[in-house]
């Protein structure tokens, strides 16, 4: 007897495994906002959802409700006003740990089943999410509908089949026969029941705030456990839409809403409180790495997921595509003003330049042109203020500001006005060329939209410099662009000793940036920048135990 | 081209496979020590392996060797002085990291093929391999002979087949084509290689060399990593033979035979350095509770999977068959004179009794029934010996004095003689009386044939004290005798929420300190006795990463 949901949705599952098992090119979540694929009214009716939040009281009857926050400002500069339900942590730990036995006793298929469910439901909102999305992070409109919609629902619905892959391949009940020569064998029968570790807290980060939390979210839920999502205090709407969503479901199934709850805390000991609870075994945490580490140290009852700061990078030792070469770059460092944990930070270059299809370049062309390539890509405002977005948090406008001084300036960074949100804090990409030497400049993570061109002595000396911050300050993208087939052999086997995604020579529609749900491995967990990855199956496996019970039968 | 090591022993690998997700009974490796399944000779030419390695060196030949130390006591009191080479620890870490990327780059299937040729191998030895188990933990013969040999051999191909299965479904490459409307398609190639995580420690404990050894050995070694074995100091040969045969079969097949290597210290600071350098991503411990603290606290650039002390415990609510129980009962306490990790130590009763199918029966009449049913099954002295085999530390022999104080004696502890071995510490279990307020006599793990049988309220207080003591201590196995479905549903509950594997009413062949590979998750993995279980998902997916790269194609 198969749990109705699992029915309706099996062969969304089923395409979600084999397209995991072959990793080609997969989403049933269609990523352009058109009313072909969703409805003619859908845009409009998602707006005015998401606009009817603004300046209400977000309801979501929660136990331990002690009041209600507003703690969002957008960086579009419009006003939110959403204030949403403050609940004591150990209410919703109880509640959560109540609501436990009956999300086991309903079996994997029945969990799984309704966490697919959750996802149809939260890929039909995918309007109002993604305007929610939109002005609590400052993606542009396109990103924040593909990345804050149908791409996340992608990583989600990847956590519920790579947890499903696991789950289903226990059997719920077995006969053991076991020989005994003439005698008759001994015969037990065995019941294997798949029980989740304990709750789950997801810790979600300020610019992506579905795409970095449905992952833990619905692997959590899969595997049997309850989910506390604890939004970024700027990013809190598009997590409360989704709980919502899902408690929705659950209620509906007659199970405990309360196996998904929100946490939001108006004082930072609540979260530190939160994920140091005994009942609490497992923290998505997606963030800085002082706070990564904090976890790490203090939140051991658990494991921790982390994905943290980064320096990702990119060699460039020679390109027959070099015109293609810089406008993918210029791509990579406009989207979102780098303010994704996948952007490109050192841009690394042999000092006495590079073999391309228009001839030697000299470090100084490679760097003027790349910023060139740059200003040329954001010279019509209306293409840059949709493609940079706006500047999510004052920090990064700070680094901006001191990136400058950081030393010698390829591009300027500039403010840009808005057409629509006068109120936007818009601004370009501020491009630095500084020595190898110099790794007080680039050596960190300088969140936004702040790249370094690196010169390096030559490029034995790039490749070993990537390594180097791979192993050191961590990454969760590096490229290389080479035509040598003994550089790209070099830099592989750097990367796999390293432990971090290559994308080698894009200069076409596909950006280092970008990670493709069941197709990308997400974070690799092999470096300081991440110590899991979206989603293989050491994600999911650690997130549940099979007890089993056994006794002899006839 | 697949390997040929894998292509020949693939029917192996697919029936291990088979076995794993069916979860019925299924060996390869015959547990019985007969001519028929080893060969005439095998007996003969077993014992004088085993006998040609005492009091001679342990050559290995490996990297920085500094010395040799002979370490071993026989429970038996037969002399071994086999010496064994004690190499400096960061020669072992380095020959090890230089050993893995030709590892890595034979790809899964190769070190499959390898690792299932080394476990044919080391079952083709399994005489040797039994006698060095049995003489240097104690064990009698038929024990060493099946947990040490097969039972040991299956835990390790167990381990091997679920790597595999999680290896198995990651393409090596794949084309990722998305359509872009009336556009050419983006076209990427993706290629993935499994990457271990790095130098994996694995350390033994004295009294199952082999069977808590293989696990950690082939779950890391088939995952890519490069495996120390740092085997207990009194129950090294069994470890060094099987090191030896991993070695020589590397060595056959071009590879570095220093992905494999023996790690004996004469200065338990060298375990430590051990456990916390850098380059050792994974620590498979069985031991002490105090040592795998120190290792989860200190150890933490590393992935520890941990099985600690317990207290194993039965709870006794009604049976329809009190001899059957009781011989049932008698055996597991007698088996290896109860110096198992899975060894009840705790069996409760309630005050006021048990019904049975002879009848009401008192507390103090199951507490003296159980010591009688020990006492005659020991009664006859040549199968006493062979079933308790000798005490394996001078501290065991030192707590089965100590427990006669514990409480009212329901069975003393016997000295017997070996006929065969008369140096041999032979002793006979110890069972005392207690209430359930005496924690401090039954509430901590007192290791060896020590139990006690306590008295708790009624059959609910039972309940909660078996579902407590593995909250809070800890326990690999629990048991119930109980004739009422009401009183096994709410102690199936119990186990489920604490997170411990059940047996229920055993009373004929199969006992409650037996695990069997590929139906039995020994050991779960959610209390305090063990982190981790033989062998499931979770067990192996974190000890590799996927690594990619990626670049476009026409």
């Amino acid at each position: 007897m198969s749990h109705p949901l699992f029915e309706a949705h099996k062969p969304t599952l089923d395409a979600a495994l084999s397209a995991l098992h072959t990793r080609g090119y997969w989403s049933p979540y269609a990523e352009n906002p058109s009313p072909r694929s969703y409805g003619e009214d859908a845009a409009e009716a998602g707006k005015r959802a998401f606009e009817s939040h603004l300046g209400r009281d977000f309801v979501l009857d929660q136990p331990g409700q002690a009041g209600w926050a507003a703690t969002e400002r957008s960086p579009y500069g419009v006003a939110l006003d959403v204030r949403y339900p403050v609940c004591a942590p150990d209410a919703l730990i109880g509640a959560a740990e109540a609501a436990m036995p009956g999300w086991r006793k309903l079996g994997a298929e029945g969990r799984v089943g309704i966490c697919l469910e959750i996802l149809q439901r939260l890929n039909r909102r995918s309007f109002e999410i993604a305007h929610a999305v939109m002005m609590t992070t400052g993606q542009g409109w396109m990103m924040a509908f593909q990345a804050g919609g149908a791409h996340a629902q992608d990583r989600g619905l990847e956590a519920v089949a790579t947890a499903w892959d696991e789950m289903s391949r226990i059997p719920a009940e077995a006969v053991w026969e076991k020989p005994q020569g003439k005698n008759p064998p001994l015969r037990l029968r065995k019941h294997f029941e798949i029980v989740g570790r304990g709750v789950a807290l997801v810790i979600g980060c300020g610019t992506f705030p579905t795409w970095n939390t449905y992952p833990g979210l619905f692997a959590a839920l899969a595997t049997g456990n309850p989910v506390i999502v604890k939004p970024h205090e700027n990013a809190i709407l598009p997590a409360a839409i989704s709980v919502a969503i899902a408690r929705e479901v659950l209620a509906e199934q007659g199970l405990d809403p309360n196996l998904v709850t929100l946490a939001v805390v108006d004082d930072p000991a609540a979260t530190r409180h939160l994920a140091t609870h005994p009942a609490v075994k497992s923290i998505d945490f997606t963030g800085s790495t002082a706070f990564g580490n904090w976890l790490a140290d203090n939140a051991r009852q658990a494991q921790v997921y982390a994905e943290l700061a980064g320096v990702n990078n990119v060699v460039i030792e020679s390109t027959d595509n070099y015109k293609g070469m810089l406008k993918n770059l210029a791509f990579t460092l406009s989207l979102y003003a780098g303010q994704m944990c996948t952007t490109t930070q050192a841009i690394i270059v042999p000092a006495g330049g590079i073999d391309t299809d228009q001839g030697r370049k000299s470090f100084d062309e490679v760097a003027a042109d790349l910023g060139a390539a740059v200003a040329r890509f954001l010279s019509d405002e209306s293409v840059a203020t949709a493609v940079l977005g706006a500047i999510q948090s004052p920090a990064t406008l700070a680094r901006i500001e001191e990136a400058h001084g950081f030393g010698q300036m390829v591009l300027a960074s500039k403010a840009l006005t808005h057409a629509e949100f006068p109120r936007a804090q818009v601004r370009t990409p501020v491009i630095v060329a500084c020595d190898a030497a110099d790794e007080a400049a680039y050596m960190e993570e300088r969140f936004g939209p702040i790249s370094f061109v690196v010169r390096a002595a030559d490029a034995d000396a790039a490749l070993a410099l990537s390594e180097r911050i791979v192993r050191e300050r961590g990454a969760l993208t590096v490229g290389l662009y080479s035509t040598r087939d003994a550089v790209v052999e070099a830099m592989t086997e750097a990367t796999l000793r390293a432990g971090v995604a290559l994308s080698l020579n894009l200069a076409g529609g596909v950006f280092v940036n970008q990670s493709a749900a069941f197709s990308d491995y997400h974070g690799v967990g092999m470096n300081p920048a991440a110590n899991a990855s979206y989603a293989d199956a050491a994600f999911v496996a650690n997130r549940f135990r099979v007890v089993q019970r056994r006794y002899h039968i006839d």
